[in-house]
């Protein structure tokens, strides 16, 4: 891959426990962040159960339509944790101990603590690569363009700088925000023509109520900082004719 | 449908800022805690950018897959606001305004100020119902079983109490949770002899790392109390063996 291809990525989240409301994810948002650093962009989110055939399909899917895959949960001790055994299946791969991995979790842990549960966190694919994990030893794999890292998300975050050389990303994706005291109705038909103009930067536009705060929040992205410092200027000349105030989040 | 069927749902989180990573979703466990109490479990939950073409795809895969479809974002005055114009080629209905949400916009607005950017918001698909939004206007609205909603969290919750008589749930799925002193490695064995002897109830096991707090959560959920009940003694019974300590997360 070049610097000027795009590359996309879609995040699969794993786990029961977001699907009943029970646990708010945001791993989603650290990694989309740190995607996007890296010329990344994040096409896709799919929060799906602890069950096998879907991970399996639903991994099947995204990992033919992107770039890269990156899977949070399900690679703990418990029997709710199936993410590697899946990942397994989707690949037709043995599923079996992973020699490094073993080594790794052997020496983490104390004389006999390396009990059959701990051991269940170094079943893998075949072949696997493992992600290292500076926080609490089990580490992540990534099998091909699929990395599965754990859910926990202090965890998984401290993981990232380790995929650091994996991950081949295109341009980074630049952002440029300009938040104003009005409302969107005000400035709809305005954004649409400067849209219309620049049809290859994203604007988006983002009402805030923030700390006795009201207004809007337009976010212009773009590889071509060019391209965001024009679209911009266009933006602050419509916004200074309306006398509407630019403020600070 | 009956109280005895399992009712179940999809939610499909539309913007960039989430795939961005810039906002932070937190919809998806509002919503999805939200359609538990009601007895729907939502079985998918997808993000997806503001385009067209994934939208009006992924709503017509969902929304046969699922008895209910949830929809947040993309439903305000500005240029990437095209949920309701998807949703409208999804079902092929004409897109037109919405005439009873006219009427609620010209009344909720000062005269003069329902400019173009504001109907924007009441263009629907042709015989919509209305969502209504006690807290800022403007309503959404739902097609067959599709509902869709705004993404400004305060607001989208606020519309919640106005669709409690046009979901039908199943049985509402209970839960009951054990907090342990301990890591998942020490009980994963005698969890999945409890798992494997009560296939039909769900467990799942969560380690938190809380204020100072290490240990780890058991969450059963059934819609039978006294399966969960049964299920609950025999954990409690195995952390019993094993002093383990019951705690309060």
């Amino acid at each position: 891959m070049t610097k000027n291809i795009k590359v996309n990525a879609a995040i699969l989240i794993i786990g029961n426990e977001i699907l009943s409301g029970r646990t708010q994810d945001t791993n989603t948002s650290t990694l989309a962040t740190w995607l996007n650093s890296i010329g990344v962009k994040v096409q896709e989110v799919r929060v799906i159960p602890d069950i096998e055939k879907t991970i399996v399909e639903t991994l099947n899917v995204l990992r033919k339509e992107n770039d890269y895959v990156f899977t949070t949960g399900g690679i703990g001790p418990t029997h709710d944790d199936i993410t590697a055994e899946s990942v397994s299946k989707a690949f037709g791969l043995k599923y079996e101990i992973h020699k490094e991995g073993y080594k790794i979790l052997e020496a983490y842990y104390k004389p006999g603590e390396f009990n059959e549960g701990r051991q269940k966190m170094i079943w893998m694919p075949e072949n696997a690569e493992l992600i290292l994990n500076p926080t609490s030893g089990a580490p992540g794999f990534s099998v091909e363009n699929v990395f599965c890292l754990p859910g926990v998300p202090s965890i998984m975050k401290s993981m990232l700088g380790g995929l650091k050389n994996k991950i081949v990303g295109g341009k980074p994706i630049l952002s440029h925000t300009i938040s104003l005291k009005t409302v969107e109705s005000e400035i709809a038909n305005s954004l649409t023509e400067v849209q219309n103009k620049n049809k290859e930067v994203e604007i988006g536009s983002y009402p805030f109520f923030h700390a006795g705060k009201l207004g809007v929040s337009i976010v212009i992205r773009s590889e071509d900082q060019s391209k965001i410092d024009e679209c911009s200027s266009q933006i602050l000349r419509f916004v200074n004719e309306k006398n509407i105030e630019v403020v600070d989040r």
